[in-house]
């Protein structure tokens, strides 16, 4: 791998170092289908408005799906010559149907017909997003209500603080999914304007109907500022933003999985698909896929500080900055989208070791709250309760035991107001079953929210099975 | 500035400075008015559900309304000792009001306390912020109405491209403003989410009534989920978001402001509050207000950015990291606030420079475009046409002069297809008015646009007002 | 807290709001040592260079001294009128000295001066942020010291892998910070450089003596270009890259902390300082230090981005956007530092628990590769002695033991070639020791290693020093 | 583009699915060289060493070369089912050579011996783009040199300040290159510091000799302990922090020249290689490439916050989420590359219009300052003189006239100190030489700058070739 002399370094021409610089054909090539269906909505456009001929559109229309035939056939040459994938379709299209192809671009530039792929591919997108996004809604609803009766310690502070149902554990990462979910709905909502008829800025002259794109194409608004239209990556950097904040949580998942897999843990095992195990330390897996899925997440908030650097002190109205916009959305999408199906399948194949867990809360103090919670129903004032709950817990560790192990004689020299319920008072069980508040980690409540769960993911499926079929 | 000798340097002791840096009272006191109203409709709630006399809850009412106005009369002094705004009134409370002051935490914990504070504290802010963009919007819209004949190039890539109304170019910040305004409502939702109640992490074992809390307190939703609630930073990092792509665009209003300031441009002249000159070079202001905003661009992309990779990875549910999403915020808000209040200010005092502005679409090839755009309506292919026009420059450039100082016989030697009405075609107002297109430059498009933008107004204020009396 | 009505917002004056918006004295008042020191510097210079006279330089220098003793003493009002501390100090200096007070300013720029004080003020920081690594080294160093004969399980996603000297893995901390100190040289490197005689962008027209300003203010170096020496901010970015870079090892030390701070490590016990504990749960202490330092970590990686993203795209030479660089160092100079100082502490604090590492290690397989090495060195090839190894682990797994409770026929039923000797190399002393390549956990190696960083330690405080006495 | 029903989107396998998510072939097979150099060093030290034979070690090697040439011809096929470029190798080399080719694993691990070839491969890559450097150094000088005549204004705030030479202008950037090269020498000594012998994390039992692998591969450090040598991506994060402030670098040249490129400016036109034209409008250029650069700069500071975002909180040692650190830095040091290159070419090729920008200077008040120190060294106080030039401004604007344009009458009645020198003074050529201070932009000092700059680059040159050499 010698290097080459001083001055000798560059054997490409600077023509070809700079096209290459600048095309973008390697990665704007996967909105080959958002540029034909927008070219086909705008040569009918077209054509009922009178600029160009029934004729032509219908040349431009078979012209446009042999070439979207040819693409999905994998017998397209893209060409880096012809830097986009506008050019390489128009190019395509004009050898197949002579000067008709040359028309298909009247009344439009590479400013808005870009814009129009860009907002279609995303908002696509953010569809497909939804639908992972409920994907693993469910996977964590099905595997709560599997595991109903499994308590586990809450933590704060990485600390055990109150015994909690490892059911409404998983429920908080639902909580935090259907705020996304609510999310990249706003994004949909910024995503979903139509751009073409903007021209390269200024509106074109041509008599055109953008209503009747709009219309073709299911777009919900329409840009009513041709600079907007072409200058706005809004709702790029929106949808990183949505998918930064939603890979934080799954970062959060992922740190939990993580713990909970250590031998320190052990609160669940993972099935071997989501690990790499070792011939030698059977005992040994790794949680790979978690690990990946928290790496990555830095991977997208770097996509969002690119953009947002990318478009900051820009002035209007198009700049060749903007043609940043994709790389990182894309590999954005991508990440997101198989970060949630895999963390669907993960927490499917999850396996919850109750015992475990169990013998975590037991071996502990989480039930001091309870203890001192118990006092105060019987009177005693609160600060009070605390220190004698406190007394107790001294005790016990300079005695190498539980609460639970204290008999009531022991616990009456703390306190008279101690009876024979505190027994009952002081297990799992009860700890978790008192904590009745809307929202609380009781089995009661829990239902209750594995019941609205469910009532939401079937409204959020409605939505984006509808949504669905309006992509076009 | 001696320095200390080795191993001597800290004077203060560990605690003390573990203290200072754990302490949030420095910047968490800003909340104290969400903290004492959230405390009233606590106090409230436990008394009318039995959990506290109505003796205990008239005192405690009492006692926070007279902090409160200690507070603000600036009687009232923060301790660091006391660490946070929760732990100084609470102490000041119960010095006050004796025994019952101490029962006012019954039933909550500071992990729900402070998330309520800061959802109060948030929301508030959020229809501030979008008070501020109605009042930019409309300083845009009057300025734009007020402009409605000036004629200025259009550029892409910072050349001139086609000739716009300045009318149109500042309806584009509109728009952008628009979707900000949009966004905000978003954060509003997921901030006017309800968290008291959820105790440390898993609800609380007394008979509360959330749902009275969420009343008093105008909360539209409720936290179905304890762990969620205490460990939820989403709005948080929504808010910085969505300032981030405010302050992008205000970003690019800057350098817009900056170039037309600029003595190459001189588009515009600020007025001197907004801008900094020199006794000794009168004709020289510095355009400081709109730099700063550019720069404070930084600032909050960068508190966005901090409060991702703080919240990246923690485990649930309450963790201290979390403490770090108070001062970002803060500086983001008061940032946000200021330069869209500033640059209202700015875009009303602006003098707009109408006849430079007409120069420089007269002394370009702007109208190149239009040229062309002739020949095709008189039916010469659309890039034959194209070649024409880029003839005529060509040859204008040679002799020193523009499209206009052609002659009819010379243009007709490019073409016979020139006639008289040519000249109309090249003026500024015809190449403007002819881009009639839905969200195009032409004087009626952007009439249109004035008054849907009034429209907007209308309705956002609305909003606003009815918003802003909502808040506690 | 009633909110104004529309157009009614703003009581402050837009001068108000401008001043407010623009001063930078809040936070600039803090260089005030740096800003008289250069004064005093350039003074003499003048006075040198026969631009001034002896008579006014020494009413100059004592005015100044004046001014520095009563900002020492609290006496000195800042006002926000005057902008920034330059104006602050050179409006006192003129009320007091009179009209030689106003010829201080010949031959400088605010644009020079402003960048001579923050390369003073960056250096000086650089070199107390250095003195911190440097304690917290010698934290790390002498607890490894003192625990030397403590064996814990090394971890690789967060999975117990082979038995490790706690000492080793201190010191790999200790390799961290070693990388951290070089890398904030390079920082002092790039602010050693001098600014001043820049004047606004272009020299001054005075024939000022640079190298003799240099010289009193022990600069190495000098800027050999104006435009370059007012705009450049590269050492404040270099700065909180460093200084980002630092606070990731922390987060990560922070992060090990916390977890063997965990009921469920359970490695060590924190001081009582470094932690928040509750009276009703004495057992519980929340890593209160070292959660904030994972999360401050945020912070300063935001306050980078922030700084990138305002000098991205700016013109030369000065522009009023580098205003914008102070806040955030400030704040990361404080972070940095607090850290350091506050983790040198928490480390000497430390409890460590020897024997809850030591059965962390034999109650696991971690030494499952050293019974497989055993037998590649009695001849068996490497892949065999794997699935051996592998046998031996599933075999104890089944029947809940470890590798070191199987009897020697019970391993030679799976290999001949085991002998009495197995049991000592199965032990975690053994494993631990036969890691003999350089820079391995044996004993020996990490002698090695702890005796070359105190020989580390000493070059850094004898640079260290060095460089304190050379700030002014 | 139909999309697959509710739950049956997933067409691939789990397998299939995860480990493309895991796989790093495909991008980090670009490392095949460094692997394959790593790998031969680590043979050759086990047969010195004696754990392999000296018949194992020749095949090993000529079954590396032969994979190598293969690769290099094109003729290797990668398989993401081997993950990585470590096994793709491993797995050939034992089809190839059998028995022998398992044995080359023997006292390694994948966590160190990626780490080699990161290492190696990053260190090539910053020789690379120091020679990047120097060569845009060169073109600045070169350029700089060619144009030693050109007058411009300088701009603070993007109001003409004061001329300057565009030489200077241009040398301010050389200036940053200078620490761009400085910050990458510091890359360099923490990227050179070998890795290969820490095993998964704890050293190896294995008598190896690390010193003899260091030597042979030109490593100045050895990692002096095992867990950091795994674990460290510090080089990752500094290279990237050198990156993005090097690309900011190139962020503030590009914006320049997008301005001098415009139509107000017109200070330069740029080769028609580094623009895109218009066949109908031919006056108008885009400068495509600057853009880019600029744009591409959020790239840079995006893959930086990913990385330092990602390595945020993880626990020693070796994690997954690390082997994010790749994608990005690849990115990174192909963007880095060819901007500088192409900037190389662009500042080369760009065509300076001297007459432009002088009338630039001569119809402007920039002069204004020179006045003013004319009236000083005739002894007139500062503030007065300062005073003076502002009502000769006044005056001038008044009548549409400059400075030069006034009589000396008109001169004298403002003050008689006025003189016939004072035509000479205000010209453009004396107020450019009067800024004789060290870094002036006068003619004198910009040549020692440029002379100075020459032999920099001659010391940068040596070095690097040097290291260059060092490469494997």
């Amino acid at each position: 791998m010698s290097e080459a002399m001083w001055g000798g370094r560059f054997t490409k021409t600077v023509d070809e170092m700079v096209n290459e610089f600048q095309a973008s054909i390697n990665f704007d090539k996967r909105m080959y289908h958002e540029d034909i269906a927008g070219s086909i909505a705008h040569a009918i456009m077209l054509a009922k408005c009178g600029i160009i001929s029934d004729d032509d559109c219908g040349a431009i229309l078979q012209g446009l799906k042999d070439i979207e035939a040819q693409i999905e056939a994998g017998e397209f040459d893209f060409s880096v010559d012809l830097e986009d994938i506008h050019m390489n379709i128009e190019k395509r299209l004009t050898e197949a149907i002579g000067e008709a192809g040359g028309r298909l671009h009247t009344a439009r530039s590479r400013n808005d017909q870009v814009a129009l792929d860009t907002h279609m591919y995303i908002r696509r997108e953010v569809v497909a997003v939804q639908k992972e996004i409920i994907n693993l809604q469910e996977a964590l609803l099905e595997t709560a209500k599997k595991n109903q009766d499994v308590i586990m310690p809450g933590y704060t502070h990485l600390q055990r603080a109150q015994p909690i149902l490892f059911a409404h554990h998983l429920m908080a990462y639902f909580g935090m999914l259907s705020r996304d979910y609510a999310r990249f709905s706003g994004v949909y909502q910024r995503a979903d304007i139509m751009p073409l008829g903007a021209g390269a800025l200024a509106g074109t002259t041509f008599p055109i109907d953008r209503e009747l794109v709009a219309k073709q194409l299911n777009f919900e608004q329409i840009y009513s500022n041709s600079l907007d239209a072409v200058s706005d990556r809004d709702y790029i950097m929106e949808f990183l933003s949505a998918a930064s904040i939603l890979m934080v949580h799954l970062s959060r998942l992922s740190e939990e999985t993580i713990l909970w897999c250590s031998r320190e843990f052990s609160f669940v095992e993972l099935d071997d698909a989501h690990c790499t195990g070792s011939s030698m330390m059977p005992q040994k897996k790794n949680p790979d896929v978690s690990e990946l899925v928290r790496g990555k997440t830095g991977r997208v908030i770097g996509h969002l500080m690119a953009m947002l650097t990318t478009v900051k002190g820009l002035p209007l109205a198009y700049n060749k900055d903007l043609q940043e916009d994709k790389e990182g959305i894309f590999d954005a999408i991508d990440t997101v989208k198989f970060s949630l199906g895999v963390y669907a399948q993960l927490i499917r194949g999850m396996k919850v070791k109750k015992d475990v867990m169990r013998k975590a809360v037991e071996e502990d103090f989480s039930n001091a709250t309870d203890l001192a919670d118990y006092l105060v129903k019987k009177g005693m004032p609160f600060r009070q309760a605390h220190a004698v709950s406190g007394t107790a817990v001294h005790k016990c560790i300079a005695e190498g035991k539980y609460l639970a192990d204290m008999t009531l004689p022991e616990l009456q020299e703390l306190s008279p107001l101690f009876e024979a319920d505190i027994a009952e008072a002081l297990k799992p069980e009860t700890c978790v079953n008192q904590r009745i508040s809307l929202g609380g980690t009781s089995t009661e409540q829990v239902k209750l929210q594995l019941t609205a769960a469910q009532e939401l993911i079937d409204a959020e499926k409605k939505t984006n099975t509808n949504l669905t079929s309006q992509q076009i």
